[in-house]
């Protein structure tokens, strides 16, 4: 098999786990191809959680058309697992299906994996070829890495500024600064998502619903609320008054707080209390109790303390900025980040930016941290 | 002809005209070419200011290839001139090559040719089709738009900032913001002007020498500084001792500056004095001056007072942000636009983002003030 056909398999083993995005938590999203004579003749990806692995979809596909996967290769994105899980390990299926030949795209994060598969499979005489295309092939799975290595969810974090990194004006007006196109990508977005983050001045100032507003879609990410101090009156929001059921406080452990909570669960809104760090909430901690109770993307919407917190705490994997083209001129204005001192370039937070186009007339730019 | 070979052919034109494109001050940069039998068979462009004009240029490439001119059609992107200036009038080269047919992209915004060329054509029984492919053709004559119609200098400006909007820290750093290729940009988009405006913050806080950093450039821009109160002693910055005959301050009408103005002179700086408006100089007036002095392109460079002053008094004609893929997070850092109160989104000034490309890893995004 020459190089370019490797990559060429490879490619269309990514593009399959891509259908899968989303829908596999906690697991990842997985690509296989089963390839015969230099041609692609089965094709399988992990749907959603619980259903089979993509090696599985893969092998069960071509015995559906007769093909001998004794004469296959196997091209998958991620290491087959060897472990029971859900499922029974693929290796097993691998090795049942008689296959001489997987090519791997990156090993696989989890420790209990890790290296393990590929071994296991190589000690069973199966040729064993990795990495193939791993950037890529890592970047499916950052959402996963997340999960297993980090125990936390993968944060999204959306803002719409103007060019000069304003999300507001000083008197809190902010609607809108991003075109309406842009908005509805923001409500594909949320409705992508478990949760909806926001800090307590956004909730004052805003009084947000953090709905899903689109046709067709049943989605409703729950409402996450992070303030040092709980709001004394909590259905003068919207949150609080029309949907207390999927909204969740996290607070400071203090006695104040804890003496607010009960006022809160008597309306069904939940309440977590945790430790402060840097004069805010222990963010580990809420990321921690957040994949603990299953919520495995988080979408955070500012505003700019947040955002940053975030930020500076390496907790942010995906952020979308909306930059419409428009100057507010005013220092006083809310910026996109705030809450730290800087005193050179150096300590700025440098990213990486993935992508970037135009949504009409905004600019929707795709930052990752740096590796 | 077909509207598909107008379309073309006026693209041809467009293309050539750009060739001229910063040398043909106070001329607007104009292209033609001459068509017969469905073909391009002669070129010509405004060299630079004093050179033939682009419909005399095609017609003395027709002639040199021995076309007969009769029955040739013209292209050009702006309407023939019907007046003797520097060189005499098109409209007359036209009649005298017989050309019977006449296509113009757009009409001359100069109130001396406006319609009239065209008029003249037609009433000396030549055909004249216009308007063709007008918003590109308008778009290559802003600058000349800005020296006819408003009687000032195309402004250029540039800033590197934060994703955050900064362009320095609060402490002054703004070393550097963005990255090598962008700032290389920079040198080469400064050697293309007659000068580079800064305000008095940057030259007290930068002490920049605003000189073109390019290898095989003889471009030595003017440095111009503008200011409320001349500072007591000049030679403190690079500006003043090293390039006082370079360096022209503008600067508030009140006897503090008055008296200043003749250490100045014995240094060798221009200085000028302009009345007050909004709390800082009259931009208009500064405008005004820098164009009856033959200041044709200024590029500005900050800080982010200057950039707002000159945006919201509609002086800004092409805006280079060098967006850097970094947070800053600190709201007390220098913002790229301040100095106004926005009480509403509504307050903010829209612009229409014309380019957008990776520099690197910054992203170089082009705006224009909307139509």
């Amino acid at each position: 098999m020459t190089d370019r056909q490797i990559k060429t398999f490879m490619k269309m083993a990514i593009s399959l786990a891509k259908k899968g995005k989303g829908k596999t938590a906690p697991n990842p999203c997985v690509g296989a191809v089963l390839t015969k004579d230099g041609q692609i003749v089965a094709k399988g990806y992990h749907r959603k959680y619980g259903c089979a692995h993509a090696e599985v979809e893969a092998i069960t596909d071509a015995k559906k058309k007769g093909i001998d996967t004794s004469k296959c290769s196997l091209f998958v994105t991620l290491e087959p697992c060897n472990h029971y899980g859900k499922t029974p390990p693929c290796t097993k299926a691998i090795l049942e299906a008689k296959i001489k030949e997987v090519y791997i795209g990156t090993l696989d994060p989890n420790p209990k994996v890790n290296g393990g598969g590929a071994q296991f499979l190589q000690q069973q005489g199966v040729k064993v070829v990795y990495p193939i295309l791993e950037k890529e092939c890592q970047n499916l799975i950052r959402d996963f890495y997340c999960w297993t290595i980090q125990k936390r969810p993968f944060f999204y974090l959306k803002l719409a500024s103007t060019i000069d990194g304003k999300i507001a004006t000083s008197t809190g007006a902010s609607n809108w600064i991003s075109c309406e196109k842009s908005r509805k990508l923001v409500h594909k977005l949320r409705s992508k998502v478990n949760g909806v983050l926001i800090g307590g001045g956004t909730l004052r100032k805003d009084n947000p619903k953090l709905t899903v507003r689109l046709k067709h879609t049943s989605s409703t990410p729950k409402a996450i609320i992070l303030t040092k101090h709980l709001p004394s009156n909590p259905i003068q929001y919207y949150l609080g008054s029309k949907r207390p059921q999927e909204t969740i406080f996290f607070a400071l452990q203090n006695k104040d707080n804890q003496k607010t909570i009960n006022s809160f669960k008597n309306l069904g809104i939940k309440t977590i209390l945790v430790p402060e760090k840097d004069n805010f909430l222990d963010l580990y901690k809420v990321a921690s109790w957040l994949f603990q109770n299953q919520y495995y993307y988080i979408l955070i919407e500012g505003g700019g303390f947040i955002a940053q917190s975030f930020f500076f705490n390496h907790l942010v994997d995906e952020f979308w900025l909306f930059l419409a083209p428009k100057i507010m001129g005013d220092q006083a204005g809310i910026s996109s980040f705030w809450g730290r001192k800087a005193n050179s370039i150096q300590d700025c937070l440098s990213l990486k930016l993935k992508k970037h186009r135009k949504v009409d007339q905004d600019l929707l730019l795709i930052f990752q941290p740096r590796d």
